[in-house]
């Protein structure tokens, strides 16, 4: 079956289009002259989407500056189809196009002007009665457009998707961090045995990352709700009218229910990046904080009998394609891989920040992709990881009890009452001669057994002495 | 209509999978408990044909090892079908899976049981006549197949479409270099006007780069080559004959017509992606290259009329969607957006490659995500930088002569003549008076009018005074 | 003149130590076996000062805990002697040590005691009547105490070095754009001529990268004031009694007048360094935002003749060891110098925080120093920046002008009257036969030579049309 | 004491310089102009002593093409007091200063005139009868030298330096292997328990990453050894005579005894950086093994009760201000903060690899610094592991011996008998009730205490299985 085109120009000439695809011919032109990475590479959709809330905006906000009521209400329609997700087909281009986002911002104009066109009787690819440049575009430049639509699109995904997310996950550290709480267990520092605290305290730092990732991605918020519209090429607003910029923040900010407002240096938020610097930065604290957990986790659930073993972790699939019985942390392995992931895309959104030039930074579809690609990441990998391994572990109680009563650091008990260095001398007696500290103590005649017994004891060293 | 299921099982248990799909219940138990990032982030399909061709060089040195010849041939014949990209539907794991890359390893043991069983006219799922683990994984475990599997896929695309595309940017620098090669020029050093160079001399260090990236990265080959295959679980070739490694590796080299040979040492082939950072590391280099070469082309072609304008760059679409005939250097924007994710990339390769532990990294299936992107990236940004932009540039040569005239930095010539001090003295002074180095050379009492002429030629200062 | 040497002993057992040193056995014991890149090297004055403040506050609040008020003075007077850098030469540790700090925080011990003991009439080395665990350290451990001087260090750097530094250039920047409001200029995307600005509306994105840079290091501030003081070994404060936490934090908030409290959870504020991360990562953005404004200042200052010649910059120094008369912009070359040194610790700072196990981060001394560094480049850059570039910078009207009116892109004005399509028309048409946008759109019979000038006037593309 | 002064001159005019000092004025404008940093972010030092060794062979070939030879013999021994330290104090500078180095080229120029003029028994400053940059400076740019003494810096402290200490431990590993061949031990992949191994086998891993170190950073000295001298200032060799360049990297090569070449394109030698992006890129693969290396060796030794404990590392020093007796694997930390910074500044070189512009890249000094300090920390950090760990290093053979034959993987050396399945069932079974492999296998009537013992022998699954 032959696929059947259509013509559509631009100011470049005219070109054969699919005849069942809505967009047009610059959509069409970047297709073909970035044939860059295939599918795979294709630009995240929910800019595309972020881009239809936008042209819905202006749409709405052109009617008190001028533009046909008719063909605003059309454009809407057409814009809702696409924010819903109906006419993601007619997306196709990659992220590796040019740095301003214009070939998809006009992808948009093209997709919009088409469906509204049909909606309206017309004939795809006639530019009238609704144009993709001077209707779906008014008061818009790709300079501004796609920034907002980049910001938007990531405060959508904070919101929606990752928030949650890290929430989840805290809340099953925190259901972990109380159930936990009287597990005494032997304290690690440097990798070496330390002195004791409790499982639930153990569990309690974790809670406390994940409580500061979410205070520090919120942290960025704000520079995340200031948009670029009005903007339009070079941030002094041409071919818009005053208050434009106002009214377009507005309507945005009703529509998504989120705290948008213009910016106040459409300079500033044409040329730089530095708000998804930001959030990426926010990004990487986290994804330092679940290697950390992930890490602990594992390790602690390590064995089952050669390793720590104080945790089992939740056993969901077997481990091992030649070890038979073999069952592996696998939840933990996708959250550092994603935290590595994440840490990557930091230096790529990074790089792209820092080589904005004049008017317009143009890495801006590479940022979007990496700052979008990282979100998803942690917040998939935080739910996986809460529903597939947090909230299933327990605690092995007998290995805990046993390796807490082995450790020599409860000497450090011993500090206040006999000094630093006679409590060395015990812990280095006891370590040497591989017997107890109690042994130790009494043999080297620094204490009697009844003496150590009540000065050293780990339920005692969790917390400060008591007034 | 309602979709069909048939039930199969593993260690952990039997599980309903879907009818029409060759993978089995590992496959399926990975799929639902990894749901992290969606169909954006499957293991890249190269990576599942090259343990394909890995499967199908065990099936054929297992026969001399004991395996059921027809067992072998049917493995073989299935394994054909996945390297031919014809059973790509039935791989739908995620790379955020157990860092081994061990569920992709069992889904490729499955898809080959089955379809091996399927033509040997058993039951889907029956594991019999062909085993997943006992026939298809014989002698192998993921800790060796998975990187084995991952030097294949980086090797063929290194060679296959790397190498290829970098000699294609290469070859259309070097032409454009030699046929720029009589156009003298101002050189710029920190931006600021230099002594003159050839334009063709100035490309000449682009295609230098270029030359330099394709000696680096064939110089990590070597390394590349060398198969963990053999290793099994941890290195030690347990459940293996002495021997196999050897033979597998040699199977694999003829298959694929690269110099594949078996790792001098196993331990290190699982426990080390090393490897692949140093891959990664030499295409973190080609990416410092093209972003200079990419940066330079479009500073020189800025403009039109208020930039530097030296040269033209092909003219591909619409600029801007504000801005009318507005034209800009977008391949350029793609490389350099490409730059900067191969830089990212790098830093997470990195990380996972330094966070392996005793016998087995478990950052791989990342690894080979990011470094198969970066090659990828590359691969299509420059044939696409080339195709689109390099081949068409042409010079402008009067903008060009303009400036080259103009240049204060012609006065360097004089510096064996007259001393540094003298020849800064008339720099200076034809820049504060706005006017020539002859006018100043001579108001300053310093050269005569004919000696100037005699001693600044922009053509001689292009190469060394002849002996 | 033979060195003389006193005997010190630790748990290791006794060493001779330089007589004209304050520290003892577990200094030097570092420093011999951590010969490591030398005197370059050293551990940061910065953390020694902050350690000896804690010092300070944990005296103070011990007296109320059973500490000799005597001691407890000359401990208080010792300190400061360390605080105000007195005894610099006594700290000789270099950052590549234990990853816990415990040996800066042993040799501020040693120092103090034996200074202590001194100034009290006893022998150095004798640990009595100032013992360096038992006194200088009572309440401490140097997983708490380092952390919490890695915090006081950072948040003094902050306050009274990159702020300052960060203000004075924002305030450079501002005064600028408010000298170049009037001066109407081409804008420049994708590094081609865009529509016009006015010179200080492009300074204004610059203010504007500064005011959102100190907010976002001031955003990251109340993580770096909660102090892990009173969290001890393993951040149970063991060895301390209720309260002590608070009284710590509170002296040294009180001491440096910063909002220091104790930190809400000792076993994150131990086990984690994702504050400094988080630190890290705002200077990371705000390393974007000065490579950003540095590029732009290099470009648009390029020349004299053969660049784009709108700024000039202060001239400095001789720019060139060959080339008589060359200027360069050598403080937007240290300034991006610095800003890709601020990218590459952010790495680095990263990389340590994703990898604390358990109770305790062993990558604090190399952390400290990456973000101490970062800070210190930022802050001296910007202030080097300022004096010697931004705030000499002046404009070259009749070049600004001349661009302004070569420029295609005024088109863009006719956009609202003419449509998109009819106005690319005249650019290109204008751009092909290298004629003037007036002289195309007469010739295309589109606009009358007083049509045109009515519509496009420069100045009014500089902000949106009145209401 | 005043200081006293005496009056130096450059193209800018007269500046007093300190009166013992031997530098100019360019050094002290620069000195005053960027004050950054402080005495901690000097210009390395090996970076100046190379310049000089580049003045050197300067002065001997320029004797051949017009330079009088006594002049000549004065730089050639004025150099030589360089290259021998003995002018250390003289160069002053710091890493951030112009992008291009100039002033540290001018500072080394300004040096060696003063000296050679004070030999002569001229006046200092006079500039005569040896000029800075007429003679000191002849036939170079500050764009061609300062990239050869780079180049020059950085392959004498790769072979010098980097080299033998990789080497050395290399060797202690190896030592290690061979000792540690025998002892059969568990394997751990995902952290958990898997197949056996030997000891040495395990340690023959690290032994092959740092045998692949050193031929990864081998592999990138051909690119190292090509010298930018003879370029000048854009690359094309003007004020130089046709074949002063090969003389020139002849001298080098003859002085140092390595095999420096002269470039065979100055214009990618002077313009790019990527030669150092590519030795920062196997200096990031080698920290990343060290991690690995590192990591393993604290986890194996991690206890002394209540973690791994199959390795005793040497006890170096006390590990704790509170903790009496603890003893941590202090050198891992100090060479995992040095691989965690390597990897940051790989980020920093690569961000100014990347930010080249047309004939000069101007980050040429933080390239320099970072890797210079990447090469110096891995070189030291190799040596002091080696001789304060690795060397001392005992494996806990009875402690080992537990391990293994509690483990339950030994049960894969069933599969051939068995198949996977069956195998799978023995080992979850005696997991689930906490019994032996052997006693499940016989509960479950899979096999006999006879046959059981006759399939499982650790020793034997530590190799193939013979022929």
């Amino acid at each position: 079956m032959a696929q059947e085109f259509r013509e559509e120009s631009d100011s470049f000439g005219p070109l054969k289009v699919p005849a069942d695809k809505y967009y047009g011919a610059m959509t069409l032109r970047s297709f073909n002259n970035f044939d860059i990475g295939g599918h795979r590479e294709r630009m995240p959709i929910e800019v595309v989407h972020a881009l239809a809330i936008l042209k819905r905006a202006c749409a709405t906000v052109n009617k008190d500056f001028g533009l046909d009521p008719v063909i605003a209400e059309n454009i809407i329609k057409a814009a809702d189809e696409v924010i819903d997700g109906k006419l993601d087909e007619h997306f196709p281009l990659v992220v590796w196009q040019t740095g301003s986002g214009t070939q998809t911002n006009m992808n948009v104009n093209e997709v919009i002007s088409n469906r509204a066109i049909e909606m309206m009787g017309g004939k795809l690819g006639a530019k009238s009665p609704v144009h993709p440049n001077d209707h779906v575009n008014k008061g818009q430049s790709s300079n501004d457009t796609f920034p907002t639509a980049l910001h938007i699109a990531v405060a959508l995904e904070i919101q929606q998707r990752l928030l949650p997310s890290m929430k989840l996950l805290h809340d099953s550290l925190a259901a972990k961090r109380a159930e936990f709480d009287s597990i005494v267990k032997i304290g690690r520092t440097h990798m070496m045995d330390a002195t004791p605290l409790t499982l639930g305290q153990e569990f309690s730092g974790y809670v406390q990352q994940m409580s500061n990732g979410m205070d520090r991605i919120t942290a960025t918020l704000p520079r995340v709700y200031m948009l670029a519209a009005g903007g339009t090429a070079v941030g002094t607003g041409l071919n818009t009218t005053e208050g434009f910029d106002k009214l377009v923040a507005g309507e945005i900010a009703k529509y998504t229910g989120l705290p948008f407002v213009t910016s106040p240096c459409k300079f500033e938020s044409l040329a730089c990046r530095d708000a998804m610097v930001e959030v990426s930065g926010a990004l990487n604290v986290i994804a330092c904080s679940l290697m950390k957990i992930a890490n602990d986790i594992r390790l602690l659930g390590s064995g089952p009998r050669c390793g720590l073993g104080e945790l089992s972790l939740p056993e969901n699939e077997p481990g091992s394609s030649i070890m038979p019985g073999k069952v592996n942390p696998t939840q933990c392995e996708a959250l550092t891989m994603i935290a590595a992931q994440v840490m990557g895309n930091n230096v790529a959104v990074s790089v792209g920040g820092s080589n904005g030039h004049f008017e317009l930074n143009v890495f801006a579809p590479m940022i979007l992709r990496n700052v979008m690609q990282s979100i998803r990441l942690i917040a998939d990998g935080c739910r996986s990881f809460t529903m597939n391994c947090v909230s299933g572990i327990t605690p092995n109680k007998e290995r805990i009890n046993t390796l807490l009563n082995d450790s020599l650091m409860l000497v450090t008990a011993l500090n206040p009452h006999i000094g630093y260095d006679q409590a060395a001398k015990i812990a280095k007696f006891a370590h040497k001669n591989n017997i107890s500290l109690k042994e130790a103590a009494v043999k080297l005649d620094i204490l009697t057994f009844e003496k150590f017994d009540a000065l050293v004891k780990p339920e005692d060293m969790t917390h400060p002495k008591p007034k």
